[in-house]
């Protein structure tokens, strides 16, 4: 069932790995198959040495476990509301990636100050509001998910393809699960210049055109970075 | 003699290596035995590459060396002294890594101001006070056990597994020899984003319940994390 | 055509991944041929795992495609313009490598404050100034070079062979593909070393003397390091 | 001839690469044989991938070249000066890494604020005077070492084994070639660890009794760490 968005689910946790975002078991990537309204998950603590394509769990949008031996992640809750929200994602990722999760303890939006930041976000990454007493007593995972869909109110989740939960970390997204880990990357490496951009010079300033250009070079209608026109 | 144990420590000692929190010899772990009330622990100053399970050396927990050829490290009382207060622990680690260790010598306990902190480490992971003179040119390691189990008074050593050593490093520990290496990682972890994170905003805030909230999540009766409950 | 030069660029760009100043496509590297007065370049957006030595593609001083199946590097006006402008550079790379770019978004030129600095590059290196709205909406990538060319007006470029580019990223050249590499790597590195030193120091002070000695003992009349007068 | 010592100062400039001290060719490790008076030192400019053993070059105390096809580095006249002056040391290491670099930069003092500090180094890791017009234009590399010589004065260069040249890098020695590696490397760990601790406390304190009881522990008449004991 969904072979082959478990692979890609699967293949796009490995690259989490790989690219350094996640030690241990501290991070997952889902994958929604839009056809189905199903979604491939990590299985929650599993190691991923051990891990393999068959462990992905499948659960519908409403949470419930439609194939796989093992619990998804602990996480799922918020992935699904992500995906109830936002019509237009295929896949989420959440890490706890040195960078990008120091802004989310710091509770500051990452800025937007250069044009590797523009090439993938096109605004600030916004960090959302401090969670209630109630919403983290309550169905703390669903509600994470709900403040995020808060937060991005009134924006196209594409243009600015992820979030700091303030005080836990980065959730990214993407039209796939390789995409949405693409972007987490990008995000962590923002995150990092920043700090060091930012201890330089506290009064940096932008330019509001390179901000225009650089995004529309990549994602507009007429972009024209890559081979794709070929 | 203590075969299993021998090899859970050895292969502790070379997580370190493998995480990056040791470089040379400066890091060692021990295990504990609550049957036989023996510990098994790295021997001093041995280059990891050449070190083998059978290296490792028993003492009690009185320093007696039990069994090995090899002279036990020579932080050897430190962990004892940890042994004899906290009944509950089975493995100890003390590592020199760079982002724990610079907190130390800073003197300043390391704050909770993320779900990565809290989901492992209850409260803030304090630093102890300067040792006295007598403290140093007396059992200088035993000294060092008994300010860290001092500073620990009237707290659960299992809920804040680990603490600075002022102007030294981390001490770290846990149910067992790995357990203690997976709480030493995630605490050099914490102390690179808290670094990080206090450059960007030093009057962050954290929220109370989301502390609560994660390391009962992991921890608490109701833990609902991994897959313990299949 | 141009097999020789095609083999260096690709190797130059492989070189550079390896020295982790490139992480998925964000990096290029060309080459000039002053006999044939053509350039070769990467491709736009090709990844560095499957690219190959015959990938490269050829242009002309205008940005006429010579030879070659893909489109070349969307930064390809910005090279063109510094061969142009600048006769005695061969190699000409664009990277958003870490702190190089952190400086550049932060608008500040690099200062030149120790010998690693001076080994290579004899002043600070420079910043560009914000481009307008107009050269931004026109021929961007062009006026990318444009500003280049007019900040280093003046100067001689092999001196201090590279620059940042205002909110964006380094541009570093040499006299071949691999020295404007060797370059990209050394500005990555004094970019690091200053921000750190800076923070130990914000009054750090340099000694001229030292600047015209270390150049010189590298790239002046006189040179004697490394193994050439043999 | 001399062939044990050469293959100690190849292998001890290998282990400069492999532990991150020094990219390209910017370092160098020397060995001294005090039967014969003579100096194995790496040649200039030479790539470490391709360095053989046999490329070590041998000079005399004053510096002429005894044996060896190749130029001996252009940093030479440093090394002999400090094997004149310091009679204990067996081994000049000299690298631009990166934490020790950034404070020779910033042109201060490596204070003394820990114990992975206090077990190599028994004092601050000091920082030379800037240099004259007249010692940079004249015998450079011999003033280079006269600096080290005169800042030294009055100390054990064996109990605080390396300093920082001002605007420059760190030289660093030891008993052997493999002894003043490993003091390099301690001196890079704890120039980076005092670098984010005092980030973190700028008033932070150092235990005096601390760095008397670390230093004997490792190098005192009365030294207990490792095996040596058996």
């Amino acid at each position: 069932m969904l072979k082959e968005l478990k692979e890609k689910v699967f293949r796009a946790n490995i690259e989490l790995v790989k690219h350094g975002l996640v030690i241990y078991t501290w991070g997952n990537v889902s994958g929604f198959d839009p056809k189905e309204r199903l979604v491939v998950i990590k299985p929650s603590g599993l190691d991923y040495e051990a891990m393999q394509s068959d462990d992905m769990v499948v659960v519908d949008l409403d949470g419930n476990v439609v194939e796989g031996e093992l619990r998804p992640s602990s996480d799922t809750p918020t992935h699904l509301a992500l995906y109830r929200a936002f019509p237009a994602i295929g896949g989420v990722v959440h890490t706890h990636s040195t960078y990008a999760t120091a802004w989310a303890q710091a509770g500051v939006d990452i800025p937007n100050i250069g044009t590797t930041h523009a090439d993938s976000f096109y605004g600030d990454i916004p960090c959302t509001r401090d969670m209630t007493e109630a919403e983290i007593k309550g169905d703390y995972e669903l509600e994470t998910g709900n403040v995020i869909v808060e937060r991005l109110k009134g924006t196209n989740p594409m243009d600015t393809p992820g979030v700091l939960v303030k005080n836990h970390g980065p959730f990214v997204w993407g039209k796939t699960p390789g995409d949405a880990v693409h972007n987490a990357v990008v995000m962590e490496q923002v995150a990092k210049m920043a700090v060091i951009a930012l201890s330089i010079n506290p009064n940096l300033t932008m330019n509001p055109h390179l901000i225009e250009k650089h995004y529309a070079r990549k994602h507009g209608p007429n972009a024209y970075y890559g081979q794709k026109m070929y």
